[in-house]
């Protein structure tokens, strides 16, 4: 009567289903494509859902991303009206998400590139660091995320400036607000980390225009989406020296397909998007707080605004 | 009559005279081999002297080490009695260690080697990663680098041990204290960083019986010296899995020889000692109030403890 589903196509979902049921044992719980009756279908945990899934369900209360990001969710042009979406705002996502920024940032200040290859050639070769205390670190984003970087960095003695869209300040970090102070921030940044949510107005956001406005030589880290940089606009960035390199863990297209020139590039480093990995441990309670918020006629938390994206 | 000698056969020492004498425009200057009437040294600015060199000067009045590090003077045999050795305690020199240091623990914790093998070969394979909230780092050496490195492990989330010769408490960081704790500090240590300054009692610390006392499968990061490690028994200790890998920054010989087994280790990350290089601009100004106070008649700052070594 009050079935809770998991659409996670991409995924195992056993880990999650364990979890769910050890939270709430008498729970009516189903796992996309084996949905039963649509009716029944209140509560939908989703990730990477096919397109047109959720219009199925005409009593569907809360459409619950398993990530920080609903772009996926808010892609589907059929979408049902009206149904709350909500996402993850868990401080362990926070945290895993700044240490793989703050490995990223350092690994460049520290030629870590540079000296794996003298490694595999067994030559020592001393280069000056870059030290925290000379770069300005930008971050593209102020959120949950994106600030739990800036206060990490700014412990580690890097100057550290944000852009966000509405003006919030942050003790000690210079924050630049919407497009009119898009050029002032870039122009203050020597290490780019983007933070952003995907949306209509980030997308293609790491572009050839964006690139230019930075200090030559500048480093750019990506750790939203794949669909906030466009490609070729960065590999021309380093080909022409306006961009030294970049650290990238999300892609356009995931898994990065063997042939694509990110993985040989010398100047660019790939992970496979594991800045921050949801965990079940950590985020299932705020998800099972919300099926109860739901199922009591509540108001969920972290709701989404849909014409802000996030 | 009052010269102040440089003896650093090993560096370039011109950007070293140029801002000596920017401080001190009337000094009078002089670069080892160059020494003059050796009677009117009264002031050695050091790095890896020959031994034997201080004995000839009878005025000497400080031996000052260019570094945090004092073992290459100590070693002298010929090291003439009564004259006071100071080294660099300076925050810049701290910050630099500290940032190689986070680097290395997040390099580890985040499985960057086995990214950039994947990397290599254009394989995309997602690894959970291992987060600071759950790991925890032990600090051979809780001195002005040690703490430091032990202060902002703690704001990333890390869980922070340390050892140390005296007890001295330090907020959140669980300190252990002489060789009857120093099992029970290995005992609690995952990640393994060695700032300990190279003293009798530490040289070879790094040996296959402290391996033994550290949880299988830990990891190890020395950025203090080559001569704490015993570098047969980490090849041991990584092939028997007690230790799952290091990442070294010094070495017993350096340059590390081309031939090293070091160099190829598929669990062992070589840099050629950079975590902290001293910047003349930072620390001159130390050198030359100390040159002052000597001259002065006056007391030395950051004077060494021969017995204790450091």
């Amino acid at each position: 009567m009050a079935a809770f589903l998991i659409v996670m196509p991409t995924m195992k979902t056993a880990a999650w289903e364990k979890r769910i049921r050890a939270a709430q044992p008498d729970i009516d719980l189903r796992v996309w494509p084996e949905v039963g009756d649509p009716e029944e279908i209140v509560f939908a945990l989703t990730w990477r859902h096919p397109h047109g899934t959720f219009k199925r369900f005409p009593n569907l209360k809360c459409i619950a991303s398993m990530g920080a990001g609903v772009d996926n969710i808010l892609s589907d042009p059929d979408l049902p009206a009206g149904v709350p979406i909500t996402r993850i705002v868990d401080s362990s996502l926070a945290q895993s998400m700044t240490e793989y920024v703050v490995m990223a940032v350092l690994n460049y200040c520290r030629n870590a590139r540079f000296f794996r290859d003298r490694e595999a050639e067994g030559v020592w070769k001393p280069v000056i660091p870059k030290l925290a205390a000379n770069e300005k670190v930008g971050i593209l984003g102020l959120g949950q995320l994106g600030s739990d970087a800036a206060r990490k960095l700014q412990t580690l003695g890097f100057t550290v400036a944000g852009w966000r869209r509405s003006q919030q300040p942050m003790a000690g970090v210079e924050t630049f607000c919407g497009l009119s102070q898009f050029q002032a921030f870039l122009a203050a940044t020597r290490i780019l980390v983007n933070m952003l949510p995907l949306t209509a107005e980030t997308r293609n956001i790491l572009n050839r225009d964006t690139f230019t406005h930075l200090p030559p030589g500048a480093y750019l880290v990506n750790v939203a989406r794949g669909e906030h940089l466009v490609e070729e606009d960065l590999l021309e960035a380093i080909a022409a020296g306006q961009l030294s390199g970049a650290c990238l863990d999300v892609f356009r297209t995931e898994p990065l397909s063997q042939e694509h020139p990110f993985w040989a590039h010398p100047g660019i480093t790939v992970t496979p998007h594991i800045a921050s990995l949801t965990n079940p441990a950590a985020v299932i309670p705020h998800i099972m707080e919300n099926y109860r918020r739901v199922l009591a006629g509540r108001e969920a938390a972290h709701k989404v605004d849909c014409d802000r994206g996030y």
